[in-house]
């Protein structure tokens, strides 16, 4: 690997430029703002490493598909990515503008350059250590690059049951991995399910001044307001009726790798500035397990009438929120759709319109497959500390899809670090954890390689 | 008042290109945006007819005083009017920029055309017409324009406390006036008081990916809501401890003036495309009780976390409300304020701020005033109906400090209309009525004199 890491090391500005050049591409989804450019930018990315590529669209964002034939032509790694990005909004609270790729201080600064595109350069780049090296792959890589994930991937599971011949594959490598707090790499084993709505009312065909209507006109912003708390109060208990059902709880195996992790209480109280956490729980494993396994209902959004500064004295016609249900084993989104309706009808709220933005069921991979066993060992010779098994995390994917419908393995290895600040201002990835990505990634090529030939 | 007519009818194209040139300086006190320029604009009018002007600076928007001396020097009349203007928000729903001044079908379109610039232009119009035909003014008029009354004339109360010698007058002609939906002119005796704050919370230091944070950190979004609900439920009894304690209830008289005027049910729910009214009220007598002698709780905005289009899956830091109390007699703000934190640490809210933004008290005109009598008469000159009295109006201002501090009847008349979608998009005014609303002014004016000399 010696040539491989040299290569890497001596050729780091360069990757870093291309990813400079990829993040200063606008590519949010959730906009519609340069989907196509940040597309074709990835595929000609891809054709540079001798992959072949084919654009497919879909009815939202294009999907990026690339091969490339490796030594063993038996043995396929699926490398899973995205390139669209979060809204950068609030943009007053970035230091350097979200477009703008920034280094300060070991870091590289741009929305995205950590969910997703840092992961996807720095695997193009330890790929390009291997050719350099050895001048050829050492299995066949495929990659599926989506422009919808930030927005629930909403065309994408259609499109991978539509595939499962372009994109077989023996395993998945995830679009994200990397260190915890403590600086140790973490193998996420698993992702919570998504139903992502907004909830709209409107009461009236326009504003009305708030000293005509205040007493007698129905307000929207009240009707969004009181339709919310039906749906959740401050015992953090969700009223949907059957939103528990169906639920998979955690294993006793599930709490000890949760017990075997650091603890995180006091960091996310430090980092976030917290007074506590929800219902108060303190016991580190209790939050972990809290955190991931329970499913959730979170407003993302509220607006309605004047939000400026100082006072405007109107009655809204309209209010909205975003609400983003986080799901865990074996709940649907038909349950929580089905659910919300039922719920928001039965509470005098059949006003309130329900309208879907994308989701997904959860999905998990067994700790124990050999896979998992690969990146694990693989990390020992790149990092310090042992790799972490998480056996599942709080965020969401379409992981679903991968293991449903190519029944494969889902492993993640990456460059993220707990303050890249992903979705927020300021979002980062830290250099040195670049590198030690790309390195990282390389190992596993040639070892997924390796152990298919019993080498 | 054939000389006084004949100039109003010939010179009207003029008054509304000077109308025109102040609605085109935007003066939006809630955003400070264009208040000195509107202020140094108005006092530019009046010295143009004479008045004597004084530019008062206050910790807000400049208030403009000016003063001419009349035939009769020892009757006074006081007229107030304002500068400032809603925001224009939301632009894209205006047919026209808001501050590019548009005249269509009759109409002008206008931010502030209506609410209050157009009273106020009109008001110099009249007096532009009696000094060309009469070379002088029949009594003494002075003007008070102050530029903070859509943000509560937060500084206007103390200037005219401190100022009763300078604005000492026999009457006060209010800002506002004109016709109802079938177009008799109309005459309110009375304004509600406002109490307007902000309500906002933190919960941390930053947002959050929600896929971290929504079932352990708490959400600032959720906070709001559950606050907010705690204020006033779909039964509209505000839950503040001691809210309405010390009103004063209506008397049987102001029922009786309320249920001369003509039906307004039909007309609100077609004009706003309402389904009905708050509580499911019809009757005309009591919707009109209803919508002036009943304090309110309106939230006038919502705002926290992603409000694009499509999704952002983050958890808010942070969370506002605008909040309006329409207050009447003899609610106070002190009231308010201390009722509504009291009530926000007891149902477990200290985290929730209160912004006091701007208000006053309720105030009312006696219906037996002479002054009274004396607008509903000239009005019979002007108007094919006779003029109709409202006890008491919705809306609010600073009224209270002229009643209190100055002791003097308030009368309104002028150039409203009720699709004046006054803080609305496409604000704006009838032309005619325009006319009309200078002519009776300027009836108001030459009798208000005469009345004083026994004429």
């Amino acid at each position: 690997m010696n040539q491989i890491d040299t290569y890497l090391t001596s050729h780091l500005d360069e990757s870093l430029d291309e990813l400079a050049a990829l993040c200063a591409q606008p590519s949010v989804a959730a906009q519609n703002l340069g989907m196509e450019e940040a597309a074709h930018m990835v595929a000609e990315m891809l054709r540079k490493r001798g992959f072949a590529v084919q654009i497919f669209p879909t009815e939202g964002a294009p999907v990026v598909f690339g091969e490339r034939k490796g030594r063993n032509p038996d043995k396929t790694l699926l490398i899973y990515n995205h390139y669209d990005v979060q809204p950068p909004e609030p943009l007053e609270l970035w230091n350097s503008p979200p477009f703008e790729p920034t280094i300060r201080d070991g870091h590289m600064y741009a929305r995205g350059v950590s969910d997703d595109k840092g992961h996807l350069v720095s695997r193009l780049f330890a790929i390009d250590a291997i050719l350099e090296a050895e001048g050829e792959l050492p299995c066949n890589v495929k990659f599926i690059v989506e422009g919808e994930e930030e927005i629930g991937s909403v065309h994408l599971p259609e499109f991978v049951r539509t595939h499962t011949d372009l994109l077989a594959a023996d395993g998945c490598l995830w679009e994200f991995g990397g260190v915890d707090h403590t600086g140790a790499p973490v193998e996420h084993l698993g992702l919570r399910g998504i139903c992502y709505v907004e909830l709209s009312v409107q009461t009236a065909s326009q504003d009305v001044h708030s000293g005509l209507g205040g007493s007698i006109f129905p307000n929207a912003a009240w009707r969004l307001v009181w339709a919310l708390n039906t749906l959740k109060g401050p015992d953090e208990r969700i009223r949907i009726p059957g939103f528990y059902d169906n639920i998979v709880p955690p294993t006793e195996r599930d709490r000890k790798l949760m017990a075997a992790l650091p603890p995180v209480a006091d960091l996310y109280k430090e980092r976030f500035a917290l007074s506590g956490f929800l219902l108060g729980v303190e016991d580190e494993v209790e939050l972990k397990m809290q955190g991931v396994f329970q499913p959730t209902c979170t407003i993302c959004g509220l607006t309605s009438g004047y939000q400026g500064p100082g006072s405007k004295t109107v009655l809204p016609a309209k209010a909205s929120a975003k609400v983003d249900f986080r799901m865990v084993p074996n709940q649907t989104t038909e349950q929580i759709l089905e659910g919300l309706r039922a719920h928001l009808d039965a509470e005098g709220f059949p006003d309130v319109k329900i309208t879907y933005l994308g989701g997904g069921p959860a999905a998990r991979t067994d700790p124990d497959d050999p896979l998992v066993r690969l990146v694990v060992d693989t990390a020992a010779e790149v990092y310090d500390q042992p790799m972490r098994i998480v056996p599942m995390s709080g965020g969401s994917g379409p992981n679903h899809a991968f293991v449903q419908h190519l029944g494969i393995p889902i492993v993640t290895a990456g460059i993220g670090h707990p303050e890249s600040r992903a979705h927020a201002p300021n979002e980062n990835i830290r250099i040195d954890l670049y590198l030690q990505g790309a390195r990282h990634v390389a190992r596993i090529l040639k070892a997924f390689a390796r152990e298919w030939q019993g080498e």
